[in-house]
């Protein structure tokens, strides 16, 4: 079902200044930046490893406001991870396949992501306190 | 610097009842189980992906003590993410070229992780809030 690690998600206040640390500290490039209006952030991603079905980042996510989730996550825990992502060939499919085994899902349907992505995220309660993303990655 | 997400520790209350969670909610496989008294706790690996350089996966951490890294963390925030590991060729290397970048390192030199790699990890204050390990697999 999983193809790869896509993505750690992390929640930050600033940006720009975060991009600079990642890069500089580990020696990253940023090959995404994006403004995702109905996630409520800003985002960079910084590539960590390529490969055939899709590529493993750091995903830094600066919100948009301070009521949106990651404004809230914020608030109330600080910067760090606010999420991972797992890369699968089909999230439609994927989504199928899990909620049949009792997870719910906080999307009914895939929604747009990151980078032309078709995503969907799984309730953090059902998956060990771990809020999860299934990414389908625009290549194929 | 980096070749992969190496992979996700997850802190849990119990590892037999997650290891089975996971591995059933994603299918995914068991590949090492150990006990690391060094650092206090008993854990399993779900492999995600393989890679030539060394795989990618799910790492369960159950404490062997309340007062153990992990102990303290689940009581301070539950169960969820505990720490994120990126794959390195050379860890002493990789510990040199980031501490001179002003980063704290919480080992003064590498350790033993899990299935025989080498570890070091590095202060979350420094790289955003994220407990960091750095990670030479086994493998060559």
């Amino acid at each position: 079902m999983f193809m790869r690690i896509d993505h750690i998600g992390i929640a930050c206040h600033d940006l720009e200044a975060k991009i600079k640390l990642f890069a500089e500290t580990f020696e990253l490039t940023v090959v995404a930046r994006e403004v995702n209006e109905e996630q409520g952030v800003k985002e960079a991603m910084l590539l960590v490893a390529d490969g055939a079905g899709g590529g493993s980042y750091i995903q830094l996510l600066e919100p948009l406001s301070p009521d949106s989730p990651v404004g809230k996550f914020l608030a109330k825990r600080g910067e760090g991870v606010h999420h991972v992502a797992f890369g699968v060939p089909d999230v439609a499919d994927a989504m199928d396949k899990i909620g049949a085994k009792g997870v719910r899902l906080l999307d009914e349907r895939p929604r747009h992501g990151t980078m032309g992505s078709q995503i969907a995220f799984l309730h953090p309660k059902d998956v060990g306190g771990m809020l999860t993303e299934l990414v389908q990655a625009a290549r194929p």
